[in-house]
């Protein structure tokens, strides 16, 4: 079964210490879509400027996403520009032009219709509202989100909870949303919010599920050099959605397998600047690593 | 088989926004000690002053620890006082006391020199070397620090790495003895300077082994509300020591396991103020919550 992914399609010019990378192919739409792709076949839906490098739709099209719901329109895209810090946790926001993005209306090819798997990754939620108005029959759907929209649209993030199976949110936007400084008494009330599932992102500390089976505390693979984190958290969502879209049966059986995975996915996504590694990743290298974290996760 | 734990042992003064500790029991070896005494026999190596509530060495003595190598001397018992944020995360000490512990120098009695499993608890690497030096064939020797002691006494510590099997820190020490951001980078610049095991604690995020058989990722039992983190660290690694010591065999069939036992004793060292809910354990609390840390780990 095919995954449904709405979100930003963007550039990022990404500054660390050592290093300027202008223009990579970045955003939460195009970081999850790739990484799902190693799982599932993908429905992209996203805009771009006439500016997009071809190369980049050549990229989408090497990975076998389906481009139909991508608009490409007369205009800028989306530009994203960031500086990390030397230990590439704090980074800092140099520049957002929004470009086509301010107009975006997320329109759902007929075809796409058939994505019973849903991940509105990281955009507005009136977005994210939008496109799930326009999905018929989803089987499961996953929003993720960023600190902006609990600061500028928490009215329409709240409305968009009731509607969803599971939130993804990292540990201070949790927070941030619960006023609980308590990871799982955040998780406890997010619930109460309406999601069925939480799962709580940690950076290189991992990630927590909270669902009808309990915690699960999954762990982040460990890497002995991060080259750029960016697009890590919606890599590991895209893998997680690809895996959960093709497993089969019931959603809880392959919750845990399907984090793993995306926690996979996203350690390789920070071995490269933007997609770069991402993008050349073999199956077989996610499956040797799916391997070894099990190997130094038991007891 | 038993453990020898040398440390401070002191009177806690503990301040959270909620409410006010005077003088609990505390200090580095008092927390390890009661940790391991729920494995093992333990040899206790300290100094109390004539201030010392004999309740507290009731609390010991009840835990079964041997008090042979506590030295009780006129003066008063090291005190320290430290106030909490509403987040149970960053803490500042109020006030240092040293006492009874400015003149203290450890012996270790006849009866001691059996136990071939030391723990160095935190004190200044002097003492640890000097307790080391009595001891004449231990099996395995693990040492905690903090940052004082990089601050103060480098030169000892360096010394004291190569005389070690374990060392035992938390990240921000380990970045600051390595001056790596990396934490698996920083484990193996710790690896250059003698132990053969490396433990970082990284508090609610877990700890990481780095050893003869690779990485053990050690999760940290889910807490939904933090009394007092006090003793935590030490909580762990006495408890880990005290199951190594009766596990028998080669010690790298039972580190992880013996890490696993330290994460749960440690997890409930935070439910409680001081020693409060430590010393009231019972075993069979320790074996369900690591059965269920298990069950919150397994894909």
């Amino acid at each position: 079964m095919s995954v449904l992914i709405v979100g930003s399609t963007a550039l990022d010019s990404i500054k660390t210490p050592k290093s300027e990378n202008p223009r990579l192919l970045g955003g939460s739409a195009s970081h999850a879509a790739v990484a799902a792709s190693f799982f599932s076949p993908v429905n992209l839906v996203g805009v771009v400027g006439d500016d997009f490098p071809r190369r980049y739709l050549q990229l989408y099209r090497r990975r076998g996403i389906n481009l139909e719901g991508l608009q490409s329109v007369p205009g800028k895209t989306f530009h994203w520009s960031g500086e990390y810090e030397a230990n590439m946790n704090n980074r800092r926001t140099l520049l957002t032009e929004l470009g086509v993005f301010e107009q975006f209306t997320p329109t759902l090819p007929k075809s796409y219709q058939a994505s019973r798997f849903v991940l509105l990754a990281n955009i507005a939620p009136a977005l994210q509202h939008h496109v799930l108005n326009q999905a018929p029959r989803p089987k499961f759907v996953v929003a993720d989100t960023m600190d902006l929209w609990l600061n500028i649209a928490l009215p329409d993030l709240l409305k968009l909870l009731k509607r969803i199976d599971a939130f993804v949110l990292n540990d201070s936007e949790a927070h941030q949303l619960t006023k609980q400084d308590n990871l799982f008494a955040a998780m406890r009330r997010i619930h109460q919010l309406g999601p069925t599932y939480v799962i709580i992102k940690k950076g290189s500390h991992g990630s927590v599920l909270s669902g009808p089976r309990g915690i699960f505390l999954c762990p982040a693979y460990p890497l002995h050099k991060v080259v750029d984190p960016t697009g890590a958290g919606d890599s590991f969502v895209g893998a997680m959605m690809g895996y959960l879209a093709v497993a089969g049966g019931r959603i809880d059986d392959h919750m845990r397998q399907a984090m793993i995975y995306g926690s996979i996915v996203a350690c390789f996504c920070c071995e490269g600047f933007g997609l770069t590694r991402t993008s050349r990743l073999r199956r077989s290298e996610i499956e040797t690593r799916a391997k070894r974290l099990r190997q130094m996760t038991r007891f």
